[in-house]
């Protein structure tokens, strides 16, 4: 019989938006839209706004121009107006707010925080929606517009992975201000809490916090965006290999989310999971987060297929150390010691 | 901007299990189990209990031994036990509850109500989850046992479609005291709601209301499983069709939830809809029903594909009036007048 | 044990073009180009020439003006110029040849005869390959060139359906003079064969013949397009839907043959086949047609699926008596009596 | 224009069967069929004859209990008896045939021989057609038998890859004596044939022989089963991996014939491919083989996915040297030198 009787918190509703860092956002914004069939809706500034065709506002993805790759912020849509003052009420108690960001291009006011491990992640509930041209919308009257004619069209951000000093603060954080529960999670052999899966809804997560191997807090593993089938990825494969654009890893699939997958690096250096079998989806209730233990920790990450190689652990955005960026065509030499809190 | 500032009631998680009334409980179940996979877990009384190799609890569809084809119940699981005594209030407040069931296979305690269509329905929390024998336990740690090897296995239970006396009624019955979402309606020319799409969490739909061209109430349209993909609706319809199981209709599309379907019409006589590209999720917080005016109609029901036989409004179960059962290989003779009271 | 022994001929290898008829050549061109990814490689006089990406020659559609939409001719590739003299010789003596072509763009001397029906066909040897630019080079490089980024693109040319005024006579054609061999035929009730499907080397078919309800002979029934999976039909489903371009029939899927199918018509008024899961290949040296009679007639055409509209026995291009032209968007009126010998 | 004007031989028509030597009958055969859904249709002295559902006779597989893994032989099917003839005669002029064998269930005489590698082959024209038992036949004429419903049914016997001592030297064997037209080719740095890939009808290639990196010729590196598109190979992952199966390599896809691929090892130890996305087809009568010179052999092998692992260009069965037996579960000890010629 079940256990966990918590009234669960449902005051976050999704990933709405995601700002993504780029020395080159001219050759980022090719990759996304010539390739993965994004769709250009805005510029502003050192921004350009981009959405796959089934995201439903007017961006999902605000590409910005800076020297380093990484992650600008993680923007949440709240459930309510009354969840985000909860929730905003949470995040300034324990002390972690930044206060209230207005004037993004689509987006209305939404409060700026980070997580224990220096992330910066807004919420908001106002939001615009995208309005296609006329001649794009479709007589599936349920979706934002038709079916994009360009490129193997990605159809919407997914999830987000971040890398972690301490995964189980940062969990908690998730858990208890925002409300996102654990899905599953891995615990290796000294006890340390090497990963963590949470969701808002019902996605099998929609953040991931793994621990960063090489101690920083808060760096972009990767952004992730959906296809949602096992051809659309196979499409992808094929273009992309044509166009110059290696693989990291895939097409393999994750027994942690059960998401089939490939990993690939957009020209500005940032790593980019594209899902073709998405995620499982948990409506349960009482769901029991799953744990990995240490003897199942190679299935957690490898359900089927080649093993990670061993710069997934290490390579993330900015880069630390003396990593260097990988481009799909070229490795961009990268400083030595970019550390998160000095981006 | 957004508009729809309501905070949302998560009362209700998901559909967790249905009892389906068969005239031949063993055709019926050899129809589930021998070509869709489906895992018998128990039997009591007349009745036979079974899962799909996804649905996490002890069982999912109760097949009970009747002379008329139909529905028993729709059981429903709460979000937590605060959240089911909140509903189970709101229920018994507007006079339509019928009082706590105990002592269902794998269930705990639950409280069984009408909807006003009278359809059967029952709300609970606890629940035992399918334990797989040690042999059927999968190295996926997040799912509850591996791939059956038999069949063309389901994934899991879907969602419901009853007809309606009343569908503006009965959609206010699921949304203002279960606090289901509109996900999608029609309105004929003449203002009625011909239909309704509600969910719970992210599905497009739980449960859908479509008027009953015959006038009758709470009939059962059809009780629909879960493939997720293309492929396994396709090797169903090769397998059902090599088995002597003619199609209602499909495969096709509908434009309302974009799922891919086939209706064939199980051994007892109820239709089951087969979903192979699922429904679209929905986690925008402020999402809008979408509106299907009378132009739009034929594009709702089917967005490609076939139209449907003029049987799909009214052949429904238990039948009403000189409608014969539809099965897999034979018509079986039904009594002329199988009112829904009179079950 | 085998009992068919007859040495086969092999003599022809492939259909290796085809021309296409259209009052409407940039609306034609349109639909090939924008919807269904083909790539135009040249223009001359009222021709366009087409291919699709896997497509190894420099064409393998040409458009040309015409009055009434219908077929050019069709273009076989010999497997050597010995087998090319040979057939040559053999369709003289029968006297259906009309004599050798020359100056087609990208193709050799061609030989141009008519099937019994008046159907124009050619035969060759030679033939220009695609030389790709530079740019559009795969680095897979047992393929023509990259997959495009536009459209939802078809893979090749597929194969030719005819109508026919006397099926025996056509097949009989086809297999003495120039040693296709016969996959499948269906023979109806009074044995009249209806239908004839038959094949050069190892695909189901390259040639279907079906008896014309009208009682003409040669006109096109439809052109085949290769998909090839069951992803990339439902993305065309999806892409013409939301252009305006309606099915007449699909997606389903014959038994003969075993391809999953929709047909659309083109704006030029021609009725198209796109094809998903591709029909079988025939390896086997003694395999023996496969014959359906009267009562399995509707299996034979519809596998699963819904049933084929009437409007499917009659209506072919030129169009014959009062029918009208479909064309995705509208009906174009076309004149009463347009003969197959008029055009 | 084209150049190769060639008139082909046609003489050999497909792979028809073959003998797979197994320490362990049982593991073996429950393995194909188990897991695999093959069907056992005779058992004979050590044998047992399974096939796969669409393979037309009554068996493509034959499973002999030595205690070395590795091949008995593989057997070719010829076109007509005349082709047989002339094949028979060619090959007893080169000095390389055994003599015909009769008796073999469900097949009439076939000539052995053996390649320059020392690999036995036979070539035959009698063969028992399956009859499958009538509850098992398929509404789906042209088809031996309606599709299984147990494990995830591979369809059909693909290819077989042979490693060589001289690929050169056996490639013109299969060419010049069978008939076998060259698909594609790898040629090193130093001008050594590294691998070729041969059809005899349309299929991008029914074997291949692949230099053996310890210098022996005629081991088996892999028979290979189609699936025939990306799902069933999706889903034998699922089930496979579930139980025990590890895989040596994939899901993947070679640019050489452009086979979606994973490798894995049957209890007995030998190499078996499973082919989810097929190869190409080759109609082009004038196709050139494509050569994939040093800078290309990485893409060659490997399109997209993870590199092989080393063993990839060792292990083939016999085993030679101090290599272990790769099993499902387990490695298996075999003795120091099995050499080719001691089996």
């Amino acid at each position: 019989m079940t256990t966990n009787d918590a009234e669960p918190i449902f005051d976050v509703a999704e990933l709405a938006s995601f700002e993504l860092y780029s020395p080159d956002v001219d050759a980022t914004v090719r990759f996304f839209c010539d390739l993965l069939g994004m769709i250009e809706t805005a510029r502003s500034g050192d921004s350009v706004f981009l959405r796959g065709w089934e995201d439903p506002y007017g961006h999902s993805l605000k590409v910005t121009h800076r020297q380093q790759a990484g992650m600008g912020f993680a923007g949440w849509r709240a459930s309510s107006p009354a969840a985000l003052e909860r929730r905003v009420a949470a995040i300034e108690q324990a002390g972690l707010g930044r206060g209230w960001v207005e004037g993004e291009v689509g987006m209305g006011p939404a409060y700026e925080f980070t997580t224990p491990d220096g992330a910066v992640q807004r919420l908001g509930w106002e939001v615009d929606y995208y309005a296609p041209p006329e001649a794009e919308r479709s007589i599936v009257l349920n979706r934002v517009q038709r079916r994009p004619l360009r490129g193997v069209p990605i159809r919407s951000l997914d999830h987000i992975n971040l890398l972690s000093k301490d995964v189980t603060a940062n969990k908690r954080f998730y858990a208890d201000l925002l409300g996102f529960r654990l899905s599953e999670h891995i615990i290796a052999g000294d006890d340390t809490e090497m990963g963590a899966w949470l969701r808002t809804l019902t996605r099998s997560h929609d953040v991931a916090l793994v621990k960063d191997a090489v101690g920083e807090g808060g760096r972009l593993h990767h952004v992730a965006f959906l296809y949602g089938n096992l051809q659309h990825l196979e499409d992808a494969c094929d273009v992309l290999t044509d166009h110059g654009i290696e693989f990291e890893a895939g097409p393999a699939r994750h027994a942690i989310s059960q998401a089939q997958f490939i990993y690939v690096f957009e020209p500005g250096g940032n790593r980019i999971e594209l899902v073709g079998v998405p995620g499982y989806q948990i409506t349960d209730p009482s769901w029991e987060p799953v744990l990995w233990a240490q003897d199942a920790i190679d299935n957690a990450i490898i359900w089927y297929g080649a093993d990670l190689p061993a710069e997934f652990d290490t390579y993330a955005t900015p880069l630390v150390g003396a990593t260097a960026y990988r481009t799909p065509n070229r490795y961009v030499a990268a400083e030595a010691a970019v550390l998160f809190g000095a981006r």
